[in-house]
């Protein structure tokens, strides 16, 4: 426990000390980490509008977009993840998080189309009811950093309809009414496959606070051609990722920064062969992957390592890491 | 007008790389000075995540309580403005845009409870309709640095009932039930007067997620006892201030950071020749205050200066001040 705080004398506060004030009472959080949160977000927050002069007139119109964006929000569209996604902060998370050793799959930015509400389907099966839509057969695997496949998997897969347009993003829609996602169960040789439409570019919403953003930023809203995966398995690190399909117009300038080399893929097509094993035509594209999960304990070991390297970087030997998470030693 | 950028390849974005590229694909905004404040936000909200090493599950603690705060506003509740008041912005905010030179009136936090619909009252009315509540006559004067008086400036004056509650605070709330605010004129001598009751400490809202958050952090909500002033009048700068109760319990632990030594007063009572002079009750509780604004030409040149300072500090010389905000020289 924190030993208690020095109480401040919250009086005559200036540009110059209105910051360790601020610290001084809020260090009455019985809880070390949000201490040490709560520290670097008053920091951050003040350096801001010192560096800036932030004046009052910009001040108001901040509130004003955040409440905007606040407001914006729906049980089905999440504009405050999507301001996260386009300033870049939801790809850093994801990095910070979940640190990578060299030849395991990267992951890339969630966004805000998952969903929980997706139905169970068995390998081979359909995950669109989209009558519209180049088809695609998808046939992946999941190894883990040895190599091995790793079976039982639950793999959550999401892509828009032929339209651009995921099947949340349509008025009224229900739980029931699932297209273009699916979870699946990954088999005893780690396989998993589905059928599936060819993913197109689409236009993050631009009827919201943030669309007015990119606007006076003079950025495009698109994201190229892309399926999202998620996979949990217990005792591997959480992976959270997405295929891009290679030359998409918008490969190089994605507005939420979620393209990276090693997920771009070439599209194939279904050979005799695989169209008799997996009940397709022949000449159907078919996207193939092998997914590689690293294991919690060596995400947790890098997770560190990252933590103290950015501790030691920042000056803070006053600090402790707890499975990642830098956290005042106040013993 | 800037140069046009350099298109930025967005793709393999990592840790380390992928604040420059967000400035990158920001830079095609043809407003320098938004271009400079979002390099500055980016950049904040980057390292905030990089120092605190954000995890997944407290980025989306994150997302969450920044939605709850936009969902909690409504017209006459503004929640992100309570955020910013209890983290010092507000305060920081105004010392930033009002420098104050020595000999004027200290500015501070406005709050979420001015309105523009405060009736418009003559010299001597009374300001509440509460019939509880200590009676107090205010009578101030408004002078320039040069200690000349100031003549039809326009102020507003705001402040609770007798119960610690603001009139828009009240369920229903219309504009014609203003009670505990005005606007007055000042005389030919810079005079202004009226009725008012003397303030009394009240805790800003705590049913919301700024509640929650002052709770998290073992803080207190009250604000102690005040009367809100804000002073208009063309060729000064606006002056947004309030006078504060010496020895009110929360004198030195202010919610929201707005006490200050010079705004601190003791009351008086209103001798028999003042009784009636202003047709109060001898022995009746008295606020007087010589307020002292400071000319625009004067504030503006503070302003600078200070914005140069702070330029110099963060090693920034491709700046140009333009009315003491930043603005990258890009010719």
């Amino acid at each position: 426990m924190p030993p208690p705080p020095t109480t401040p004398i919250l009086k005559d506060l200036t540009i110059s000390n209105i910051t360790e004030n601020v610290h001084l009472i809020n260090a009455q959080t019985p809880s070390p980490r949000l201490l040490y949160i709560l520290e670097r977000l008053v920091t951050h927050l003040h350096d801001f509008a010192r560096e800036t002069r932030l004046s009052t007139p910009e001040w108001m119109a901040g509130i004003e977009f955040l409440t905007a964006v606040g407001q914006k929000c729906t049980d089905v569209r999440q504009e405050f993840i999507l301001l996260s996604d386009t300033l870049g902060l939801s790809l850093l998370v994801d990095a910070i998080s979940h640190p990578k050793p060299p030849a395991s799959t990267e992951g890339t930015v969630l966004g805000p189309y998952h969903t929980h509400a997706a139905p169970d389907v068995e390998l081979g099966e359909s995950i669109t009811v989209d009558p519209e839509g180049e088809r695609l057969l998808c046939v992946c695997s999941v190894r883990d950093t040895a190599g091995r496949p790793v079976e039982g998997v639950k793999v959550d897969v999401w892509e828009t309809d032929s339209k651009g347009v995921y099947d949340v993003q349509y008025e009224g829609w229900t739980g029931e009414k699932a297209d273009g996602r699916a979870v699946l169960r990954t088999d005893a040789e780690g396989r998993f496959w589905y059928r599936a439409i060819v993913p197109v570019p689409y236009r993050i919403p631009e009827d919201g606070p943030v669309g007015k953003m990119l606007k006076l930023l003079g950025r495009h809203p698109w994201r190229p051609s892309h399926m999202h995966f998620m996979f949990e398995k217990p005792g591997y690190d959480h992976l959270i990722t997405a295929l891009y399909l290679r030359g998409d117009p918008y490969e190089t300038t994605d507005a939420v920064f979620g393209v990276k080399e090693s997920l771009i893929v070439d599209l194939g097509v279904v050979s005799a062969e695989q169209a008799a094993q997996y009940g397709v035509e022949e000449g159907t594209k078919l996207l193939t992957y092998d997914f590689v999960l690293v294991s919690e304990a060596e995400t947790r070991r890098l997770r560190d390592e990252e933590a103290r390297k950015a501790m030691k970087a920042l000056g803070r030997d006053d600090m402790l890491i707890i499975d990642g998470l830098p956290v005042p030693d106040v013993d």
